[in-house]
């Protein structure tokens, strides 16, 4: 494994998104609008409804899933990183619905919040950088000078 | 969506609970005597029972579901706010239990340690304080004067 | 509950593993090689095939089932401390396939990475060391002087 060097911690945020909000673009114009080109993030919450995607390995494209219900998120998890130069939010979630029901996946855009509570830790360093990776098929990070 | 202002980060905790405490009651308890007013939570480990709540969007009330066996706690996630001015620990939780089975939600009292591993980042800063939202039922996070 | 001391935060990662390699392992290695004693990990991710354990509780040994198939990692969510004086990585994790199952548990090594995120917070301060507990019949912390 190669040599990692360590990151700062810059920015430290926690907030609320409101009923009604696209989970995924909320999250990422935050990080736009307020240039936060490394992080992490994580939340929990609920939403109304939920678009998740399944990368097939095989086939190398994300399959998804739109599911038309009700959901507390037991975890929302992922970070930022940048792609063609701008900040990328990458989040999978898992979710829980009325009848006890799982679901999860790679979280798209499509997934509408009833009440989200969100942390979000900007990092100070290197920013990694998506490019798409022939061998699997996905954006994956490589690290690049500011 | 509004801008938000970053906190910093206070005191950093990581520390097991024992076998029978009371997993949120614990929780709560180790915020309300440190006065943590605001951070987040997460934390794995293993419980003997699992108390578990999923919030009705559309009836407004939380449905509370007991499951009386053995779990691996998956993850829990969550953050400490204040609600009537005092530190109020929100916890969601995925768990599973020794037939593969997935069960989740919003974590409640009654839900019994057998091992767990928690870490605790306070952050400092205006601290979020809940109050009943009419549209959601639900208390929601408005920020506050220290 | 016994008062607990704060932390400061240590070095902080944040890279990704690569195809073929064992999940469990390599951030076993990552942890060693950076003689990260103590500390929170957490990540995102897929792999192409997921070892995991149940501990059982009455009978105190851990079971182990390979699931021989492509996930995505919902949650990655664990520790480091001490284990004989090595750094030990204690993590759990959830899972999706792609029929919408989930899966979850203790990670084991027998884990393989397609694509991973991962997320390294050391921490500094008296480092967590695992001892048999004759009680529960794991590896739980009790604090040590370094």
């Amino acid at each position: 494994m190669p040599e990692e060097k360590p990151y700062l911690t810059g920015r430290t945020y926690i907030f609320k998104l409101n009923k009604g909000d696209d989970l995924l673009n909320e999250l990422q114009e935050f990080c736009r609008d307020n240039q936060i080109k490394c992080g992490i993030i994580k939340g929990i919450g609920a939403v109304s409804c939920a678009t998740l995607g399944f990368f097939d390995q095989k086939k190398k494209k994300y399959n998804k899933v739109k599911h038309d219900r009700a959901f507390e998120i037991l975890s929302l998890l992922g970070n930022i990183s940048l792609m063609e130069e701008k900040p990328m939010v990458h989040l999978h979630a898992s979710m829980c619905d009325d009848q006890g029901g799982l679901v999860g996946g790679h979280l798209m855009g499509g997934t509408t919040v009833f009440a989200c509570e969100i942390f979000v830790q900007e990092l100070v360093g290197a920013p990694k950088m998506r490019k798409l990776d022939k061998v699997t098929g996905i954006t994956i990070w490589a690290d690049c000078k500011e």
